[in-house]
């Protein structure tokens, strides 16, 4: 079977990945999270050739996770934003941050924190299996970079490499 | 950059995915949560080129999130095993399978459920941000499967077509 038929199996992690699983895809979906909107944004953030960011845009706009309104004068020029079907996937974005924050880390300071937009006070994601909990709402949170983060990405949003 | 060198990022997302942004890398691990610890029935669910397989294993293996062991009188024969880095997977895992459920469902009954392995009651999964939840262990919890997603993956074993 090739990898873009794996939604033919009835499993609901084949048929996810069948959308969304690929480095490139994810890395434009967290993107999204931490405010990105536009091509050469999601360009110069990942480094990622404009081949790529295009193809990767394409599929997840057609596939109804993002949603491209004009923006400016420009009419071939967009905004990316996710939909609520995006937004359904911070659960697995702050999943894959909380195991590189315990194991893929570079040893320097936990590089993305999430602190309730209102109060600013840290709010630490647990996957928990109590049926009571409140689930985490991305729109009551916002991400906090570490400096080393915050420094990389001004970099890179000046045309600076990483 | 190349995909591969996306852990330049000081992003935990990017360092994760530099690891696991992949669909078979990513079912693979999915297949050990259910139970599967043979390269002969890895191939067999995926549906995978054995090439591909042996690639995967050998990775996730490097990686430290398998560990291998002989099995029988078969010296090049092994079973694989999630260490406490693969099981730390489980809430990216469960994750997808949400976010699956709602938005790349087949129309059928949903194919996975989990429940207390001692109880037998169901788990509902919830990524919640209230710091004093208890997090969800996946020693304590087994996976259900519908009687679709069950029987393709009989059929499946037996060296069935999807």
């Amino acid at each position: 079977m090739k990898v873009t038929e794996v939604d033919r199996l009835t499993c609901p992690v084949a048929r996810t990945l069948a959308v969304v699983g690929d480095t490139w895809t994810l890395l434009i979906v967290k993107e999204c999270f931490l405010g990105t909107r536009r091509f050469e944004d999601f360009a110069d953030q990942l480094q990622a050739s404009t081949r790529i960011v295009a193809d990767r845009l394409a599929k997840l706009t057609a596939a109804g996770i993002l949603e491209k309104s004009p923006y400016g004068r420009h009419a071939n020029r967009y905004d990316y934003k996710l939909t609520e079907k995006g937004i359904d996937l911070y659960p697995v974005i702050l999943s894959i941050v909380q195991w590189g924050d315990r194991w893929a880390s570079d040893g320097g300071d936990r590089p993305l924190r999430l602190v309730d937009r209102e109060t600013g006070r840290p709010v630490a994601p647990v996957l928990t299996g109590s049926g009571d909990a409140e689930p985490l709402d991305p729109r009551r949170t916002r991400p906090q970079m570490s400096s080393a983060m915050a420094a990389q990405r001004a970099r890179l949003a000046r045309g600076g490499e990483v």
